[in-house]
């Protein structure tokens, strides 16, 4: 019955985020490893007023282990989640490394949990702006199949780490005290500026953040036919992202048939109040749990009623990253 | 031949951008005659070597005025452009007063300048957002006419006034003093935030800033059946608005012929650098005259290759507002 955890990156932004939700969530654990790479190796982190001291992540850190969470980036999964796997632990992967692997499940508990018994010792958690954009699209579309989705996200500094967070604030004060802006973690000013999303660029034009909210899309919801494009851009926020999402339905939808299935949806808080203008906002979704949907309309440019525009929020290193990684954990236990 | 000028809200943001503009162009002048509210009344503008004072907007300030350019809101213009043109000027009204007014052109220079020649005293400058946005869209519907368009914005402060534009300022440093932001020109917090755009909501869920985008691009590009949808977006960005464009033609459009026909558009900058992953940004925009145009790719959600993406900035204190407005001037002389 007892539960031998272990966390890989641990010191990253996306690491001491599980660590806040395992204590808020009172996960049941018999022992915790706390894994990082050698540069933050030594170093003390206090977790449930206890000391746990960082170890080294290698391929010998795994004996004994039951759950590896891992958000170490994607070549250190593809390093060291095969020799976990060997020791007996079941990772679960916040990386890219194994999302589109045939044999990995790809999971968001409030879609596809059915997935996670097909695991062979991997299950992948989806990409931060997928998980965001589609948790709200799943009560939608299996009451009325989505064909076709067009999505513009707004993304955070987050997504990127603690030293592009930390990055956006040090720009902004540069610029306020009229000095030029240091780029270091982006390429580009992130301070009072937006720029498409900073992941490598594809032969089609599109770049790896777009390709991923394709791809995943389609094997999350297993339907691999729906429509979808995507424009990826970040802009000037610390830790949630948004995102516009037009649908185009198979079957004549109202929004207040949207409103009434987001309302029971598992992970949704709607908030779309028209009277005050009040719609989610990066500070809304930040260190909350919900993704939040507003600026439920149709879309009269879609014929018989068959489209809808929706306005999301949601906070990237909880739902789009630690949040559902420990959800995929309680479920195996 | 000569030119006697008015601006009318010289003291606001786009007054101060119409200053500039005409400076920078050169724009032949006998007299420049500076108004703006009794609030401001008094005060001295330098421009072009010669001390200018502030006279308070009235009925009567427009005696012997050929070119009145306003940009002090639907109401002042509501009230103070028919006295002007009955005073014998010709009136180019930057505010929402008259753009849907069949007896009022609407006019972008670079999409239709013909249009000018019907006024009956008003030319109205289109809405900042319009203009970003269908500018650069123009060449390619002249081309191979767009069947529908959703349009996702990323807005800046500017668009709302100077008081804005300082609030994103003041706001931010408070947050990184560790303050509470201070709301007054924005009902809730720009600095680091997002939210959906502040102009009213209508009875369909759309705000106006949206319903704008729509009617006027329908007028503009005369084509009242083109299909748009729209979703507007502030970002802590100063004072160049961005836009993800999601475009269905009629025929099937190849990413390289949207880059040629944009690379001799008028107005408009192609900034499309797939190797560098540099697309253009409000940094990029501030502060110019042309839309630029980048992320041009095939949208494969559309069938037949008639789907294409496009993002774009512009600057919305100048081609969004002043700079229109000065050409439309132009056009006049």
């Amino acid at each position: 019955m007892g539960c031998n955890l272990a966390i890989a990156g641990v010191t990253g932004a996306v690491g001491q985020e599980f660590l806040e939700i395992l204590e808020e969530r009172d996960f049941p654990f018999d022992s915790l490893k706390m894994l990082a790479s050698s540069r933050s190796a030594g170093k003390k982190i206090e977790f449930k007023r206890k000391t746990y001291i960082v170890e080294e992540l290698t391929k010998n850190s795994f004996k004994g282990i039951n759950i590896a969470l891992f958000s170490a980036g994607a070549s250190r999964s593809k390093e060291f989640a095969p020799p976990a796997v060997e020791a007996g632990a079941i990772v679960v992967d916040n990386s890219s490394a194994y999302r589109m692997d045939p044999d990995v499940p790809l999971v968001i508990p409030e879609i596809n949990p059915q997935a996670i018994a097909q695991h062979k010792g991997i299950i992948a958690n989806p990409n931060c702006s997928t998980i965001i954009g589609i948790v709200p699209v799943w009560p939608l579309h299996k009451a009325n199949p989505v064909k076709r989705m067009v999505v513009s996200t707004y993304q955070a500094a987050s997504g990127a780490g603690q030293s592009a967070m930390l990055e956006l604030e040090e720009q902004t004060r540069e610029i306020l005290a009229g000095k030029k802006p240091t780029c270091k973690a982006f390429k580009y000013q992130i301070a009072f500026n937006a720029f498409s999303h900073d992941s490598a660029l594809q032969p089609n034009g599109y770049n790896l953040e777009e390709i991923k909210m394709v791809n995943e899309t389609r094997k999350i919801y297993d339907c691999p036919d729906i429509a979808i494009t995507c424009t990826c851009i970040r802009i000037p926020v610390f830790r949630a992202h948004c995102e516009s999402i037009n649908l185009e339905f198979t079957d004549p939808i109202t929004p207040d048939q949207v409103r009434d299935l987001l309302s029971t949806a598992m992970g949704v808080t709607v908030l779309d109040d028209r009277e005050h203008n009040r719609f989610p906002m990066p500070i809304d979704a930040s260190g909350k749990d919900d993704i939040f949907v507003g600026r439920i309309r149709q879309d009269e440019s879609i014929p018989e009623n068959r489209g809808i525009n929706i306005w999301v929020a949601g906070d990237q290193l909880r739902k789009g990253a630690a949040l559902n990684a420990v959800q995929i954990a309680e479920k195996l236990l």
